[in-house]
């Protein structure tokens, strides 16, 4: 893509212009761990959302979603250590709460404040904590602060994950920043991940929604880490049109790169929580194709991408195809057994179900890469999709016990 | 049940009249391990069998569904640590093999002996081991065999799947005896497990195959250790009338007594498999009530009981509700957050879907036990379901790698 060539990449937080952001310890995680994090446009951004797809929704999640409605918002504060979810009508007060106490801090009316929560389960939230979070993040907030709120959301994640796209729009210079968590729990649909992208690009609220929308499709909604979806999953988008440009949309010269940079963006934040999954060590591209339909190639390949057997033999650095044709088998896509062909990079594990004698070693040598591809021809039409996934190891049970 | 009080169990094999077996060591697994099993009948038995739902199929799977069109057989052999699957027309040639050679040194037409294979996918099966372990076999077998041959069968298999029942049709002694196979890659639907039901009652064929079905739904089909299921599941059920009752059949006076026999007999042998499971240390009863439908509440308690995130508390011995919740709602079924109860063992984690207050304390105590039941009550609607699984502990990493 001739896009990708106008784009420069940093691999941290540059806050566009107009944003401030911070990160404060309240005590919710571990002494001295960062836990809430504020981000704060001094100019009303125009916002999009993308939210779980969870019935049991967390209540900060039922409150982005009603703010969404006016489509604007200046302000994120979010919370690492305790989901607020499970939490009933008390839940949904104390989220208020933390808008309320932010927008009152900050100068901002709280219904153009965001809330965020992650963490356990079914607790209510420690407001005295909360609060006081809340008072020593405002006055920390700074341009330089994207680095900080980056850490205080992280939870079971061991690298904070952030990046940043420059490119130009109608000859001006346009930042396009992000932060997100997310680690184990990851599958499709947006499992417990939250990802806050931040632009001073002026952008129409509609073309940013959908440029949203089709961007988390190809990107979080393509990794699985333990096959698990959260109740708290977020994506929020504040453009702030402070790079003055003429509001981007599809019919703008310019949309193309925007769109680009969008969708390279969360692709590289999804590869990175696949990586800093839950005790991984191996990423996998598992690739489907031939499939009867877009669908059951889907289906093929998340029931690859989520088998224990697999997970575990890839933890074992062992080219176990047996259990990926059992995989196949059992997923509820159309399989014919006699069909299949199975690749570890380029090196051909089975051709029509059966081993391809492909000496093991040479298999092996595949499969103790820290990432490969496992491609998989089913040869029954013209369905295919990508999935990112990783293997399973001792340390996924020991974290997560 | 009164049918229960006239039934004696035992936790062996006791070979029913006309039976007899072996198990021999092939060197198809590790040095000196028992691995190939030979199990025949002096008179020709009615048949039923069930065999795994994946589209991938062993060729031995293939094999015994032909042979069962003609309801009737007299022997199985079986092989463990190979599982002639993925292994095309040569597997089928080679399964054919094994009937042929132990028809032909047992006496018995070829097209009466079933075979059954389970250990690695993708290889083919060393013909040369596999006919010494038969010739070892044949002149091994005897009528306290049973033992040697539910060795034979074990792969990851820590302890043999044992049991046998006794009680009596028109007056006459019966014996129900059993031997299993199977403990990591267990789902519904019968994943790799192997499981041999022999009887000296009489029985209608049609009967017996109802029978064993119904009894499969409710024992093997209700237990899940890691959401997997293989390509080589296999219930086959000789029925060989040497009691010399009149034909069981469900107008039989003594009809439920069987009925009850297999059942019991099933579900105990299911239960074993899941102790068994790979790594596990802990055996948990999920129960679903008031889901909209019976299918809903089984996609409720599957979704739970295959969620890694819960699987890993209950090895961390924490009573998690909120990962119970969670995993209820990514489920397909309908769940509403302010309805759900759960329970651990008595005692209430969650009412409405807010925690319900009891100490976590005493909640971790019902987890701490070997074996507990998790009660989910939807309260939406008359669909329930129970469901047979355990925690997913390092260990099962570790023998998966």
């Amino acid at each position: 893509m001739t896009e990708s060539r106008k784009i420069r990449w940093a691999e941290e937080v540059i806050l566009p212009r107009g944003f401030r952001a911070a990160g404060a310890a309240a005590g919710l995680q571990r002494e001295g761990h960062k836990d809430m994090a504020l981000i704060v446009s001094e100019q009303p951004a125009v916002m999009a959302g993308v939210f779980t797809t969870n019935q049991v929704q967390a209540a900060t999640v039922k409150l982005c979603r009603a703010r969404l409605a006016g489509r604007t918002g200046r302000a994120v504060v979010i919370n690492s250590g305790n989901a607020n979810a499970c939490t009933g009508a008390q839940g949904l007060q104390d989220a208020e709460r933390m808008a309320q106490l932010t927008g009152e801090l900050a100068g901002i009316p709280p219904d153009q404040v965001y809330v965020s929560s992650t963490g356990r389960i079914g607790i209510q939230l420690p407001m005295d904590k909360i609060e006081a979070g809340i008072r020593a993040a405002v006055p920390a907030l700074s341009p330089e602060g994207g680095t900080d709120a980056s850490l205080a959301i992280m939870t079971t994640d061991t690298r904070p994950k952030r990046i940043t796209a420059c490119f130009e729009v109608d000859g001006q210079p346009v930042t396009l920043a992000a932060l997100a968590k997310g680690a184990g729990m990851i599958e499709p649909n947006m499992a417990t991940m939250l990802a806050y992208l931040l632009t001073d690009a002026a952008v129409e609220a509609d073309a940013l929604q959908s440029c949203l929308s089709a961007a988390v499709e190809t990107s979080f909604n393509r990794i699985t880490v333990d096959g698990d979806r959260s109740t708290n999953d977020t994506v929020l988008f504040m453009a702030n049109g402070l790079a003055g440009n003429r509001p981007l949309a599809p019919s703008h010269p310019d949309w193309k790169i925007f769109e680009h940079a969008v969708q390279a963006l969360t692709l590289k934040l999804a590869l990175k929580m696949v990586e800093d999954g839950e005790g991984v060590t191996k990423v996998v591209t598992v690739k489907v194709t031939g499939a009867r339909t877009p669908q059951e190639a889907e289906t093929a390949a998340r029931s690859v991408a989520n088998s224990l057997l697999v997970k575990t033999s890839w933890a074992g650095e062992y080219p176990n195809w047996g259990r990926v044709m059992d995989a196949l088998g059992y997923s509820k896509a159309r399989i014919e057994e006699d069909k299949v062909d199975i690749f570890y990079d380029q090196l051909p594990a089975a051709k029509r179900g059966l081993y391809a004698g492909t000496p093991i070693d040479d298999l092996k040598r595949v499969v103790r890469q820290k990432a490969f591809t496992l491609t998989i021809h089913l040869n029954l039409g013209p369905g295919e999709t990508v999935v990112y996934t990783c293997n399973c190891t001792e340390e996924y049970v020991r974290i997560n016990m």
